[in-house]
């Protein structure tokens, strides 16, 4: 990842966050744009300190990313994280292009699936936890909208745990797009692309690993050979939190129409839609959310303990 | 931007730009495409001494980029650009593929947005000024039709300081790639991606900046934090100079319809395109073009004082 | 080509391949997925034979490429083709996104046009020859399937000798795909590009070379400059081997149909498709298909040989 001279200046890492990377000990990135853009608050507080806090219990340290104050932020306090769920659609949701423009301008800024990659790569921070990855939009094979993360997932080495792509948007096409640009796409536990809410899409995976050692010898040989793009590792939600595949399907399918009658476009799509989903599925499609971003951040945690043992082993001077 | 162990012999810097560059004064790259392609002889190579003129005017060096005796030419003198405006289509037309070929064969070549900006990346230019970036033509989500100039924005470091995407292609399309690819669009003193002719396009532009200053610290911080990508300022022409958004909509079209019927294809598509469109308009559309031309040189060399001065303050050693 | 820590100790290269890389003799890439699933045994072995040795014939040594027990393997033993060559679809048909998970994993690996690249460049490796490279398939511009081959172009500084695209797929799509990224597409003593089988397919190529050495001055000139992408060297098949292209073509309009009804998908397509056509043609498309291989190896050795004498002229320390 190339790093400019402001780099320096500009990263403000957590001191514990700092101290772990230091001494080689796991991190897990955590993105912000769930907490300012993702759910109502409190409720984007409450899950983003769960969220910390399964981190935590699996040996890892949380580092969630935000833009505050001219600093690239890797690692959050619970203040900060409670100026972030205050501010929700306040916030600006920030992307590569836009990284530059908030942080000059001085302004609170949340960070998608791409943004938290790129921070994540600049401390140093392989693992990321996440709800699902952006993709192919339906129909973006003619409207050409397709998100940022996917460019972002083919040149940086960043691994993203999700539950595959989020469910708004095409997974065939968001495979061949991920093919395309050279970027493993691993099952974890499956041979099929899980559907966000659901366990199945009837999408094949390429590649598949079944525990977080095995998953990490992958990752550490991917990047050992110096391949610079990241990593989806698609981790289906539980099936005591799955939500049954049509019906969630019928409220996505109505959703996305609702969307397009009032005109709603660019990056205001997604929250709309996920608002608007959780609202049609009477809240369960946010407790389902909620509890796979918790499922992710486990995964997470035990395969960037895996890695740093990997790294350990294998830097100079060990034995 | 990566520097091979031929550029050293193959860059010929003009005298006056290379003592800019040396001392971190300001330069403003410039294409010659618009000479060879874009308009008939003697009003090619008069437009191109104004733009020089306008350049200068603000304090700032220009450096016309062309390919000459197996050269990269970095500022041409009066005499050179004589040669390509006499040459027109003689001359070859060369993108980031052609870059090699046509140096290594002694040809005389005009630089495209995209060789300019890798031109102006080797000698260390930051800021472009021209009329319109290539994008995705029209129907190009089906005929895959996107100029090079997309890609070159996504990896190389130079501003672009233009009045949007000429005006015969999908500006919303254009938008959508630029944002898969990062690529910051930045609106002047406009909301709006301006259509080239016209100040409007109804389609909104990501970001907004209101001074030359604030647009130097925008890509004084993208290009610290170490992003490669190039940025699109959007200019819009004069409102003395815009032509009737409608009418020259209708123009356009009838001038894609007759390429299509003669079958005009590939690289002489767009030269195509904007003569037929100028005779159709009765010279009009050459008029406004020249003017948002040296509307955006003017920018472009302002642009580029303030951000050598922010380099400056920041270069080791200063106070 | 971005070299990892792990990198050294994963590349096996072959003692001969070794030397002649070393002291500066030429090398010739060759692919291995065409041995394992894109011929039947034993014929794939004796054609990778005959391969090899049409490059020795013109003075290079050839380096075919697999994966084999954790290593990636840069030049090939008569024992290890035959493995392959019985192994057939047994053996992981490699690209980009599999790489690290086979090597890792210890398997058999066979390597596509972008693997073969990958692991050229590691090598120091510039030629390569194929049959055809993978590209935009047809009806690519809706289902997005487009081969990884092509974004292997834009990066990796390697130039491979085919007979264009596979014939199975949209040419004229790739084409425009290869110029969104700046990849030189050269015709070989030709203005069009060839159909694989035949060697005209109506679309022009943007770039002509008629000699070995005029084409290894266009590749020096090219990656001298430091650019990073590769060429695509588009060579038709000798006229007494071509297949009557309206012949060809309903055959390959037949087995892709055939593919569609039969739900065959992903990285099975090509392999099926070959194959199908291969015996809807009565086997003269897997005769052609071998000339043409060995007429690229040749042209790929020639230019291999010229490269090498221009590297030499270039070397530190040359008169
Ligand atoms: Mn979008
Ligand atoms: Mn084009
Ligand atoms: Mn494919």
């Amino acid at each position: 990842v190339p790093c400019g001279p402001l780099l320096a200046e500009r990263l403000q890492i957590q001191p514990e966050v700092r101290e772990a990377l230091h001494s080689g000990r796991p991190v897990v990135a955590l993105e912000s744009t769930i907490i300012s853009h993702g759910m109502p608050y409190p409720q984007n507080v409450e899950t983003a300190l769960q969220v910390e806090a399964a981190v935590r219990d699996q040996g890892a340290v949380p580092a969630t990313m935000a833009i505050q104050e001219g600093r690239l932020c890797i690692g959050l306090s619970t203040a900060q994280i409670d100026t972030l769920g205050r501010a929700g659609h306040a916030a600006t949701k920030v992307s590569r292009r836009d990284l530059a423009s908030v942080l000059s301008q001085g302004g609170l800024g949340a960070t998608t699936v791409a943004s938290t990659m790129m921070l994540a790569a600049w401390a140093g921070i392989r693992i990321f936890a996440t709800g699902g990855i952006g993709g192919v939009h339906r129909g973006g094979e003619r409207s050409m909208d397709i998100s940022a993360d996917l460019q972002e997932l083919a040149r940086t080495p960043v691994a993203v745990v999700c539950a595959g792509a989020k469910s708004i948007l095409d997974l065939g096409l968001t495979l061949e797009y991920l093919e395309t640009h050279g970027v493993p796409v691993v099952g974890y536990q499956t041979d099929e692309l899980p559907a966000f809410f659901s366990r199945e899409s009837g999408h094949a995976v390429p590649l598949r690993r079944d525990s977080p050692g095995s998953l990490a010898q992958l990752l550490h040989t991917h990047w050992g050979l110096g391949l610079s793009s990241g990593c989806v590792v698609a981790h289906p939600i539980a099936p005591e939190h799955a939500l049954d595949a049509d019906q969630i399907d019928d409220t996505i399918a109505r959703a996305l129409d609702e969307a397009e009658r009032q005109g709603i476009h660019g990056k205001a799509v997604t929250p709309f839609l996920l608002a608007r989903v959780n609202e049609l599925s009477g809240g369960r499609s946010l407790a389902s959310n909620i509890q796979l971003v918790l499922g992710n951040a486990r995964l997470a945690a035990q395969t960037a303990v895996s890695l740093s043992a990997l790294s350990a082993l294998n830097a100079p001077g060990a034995a």
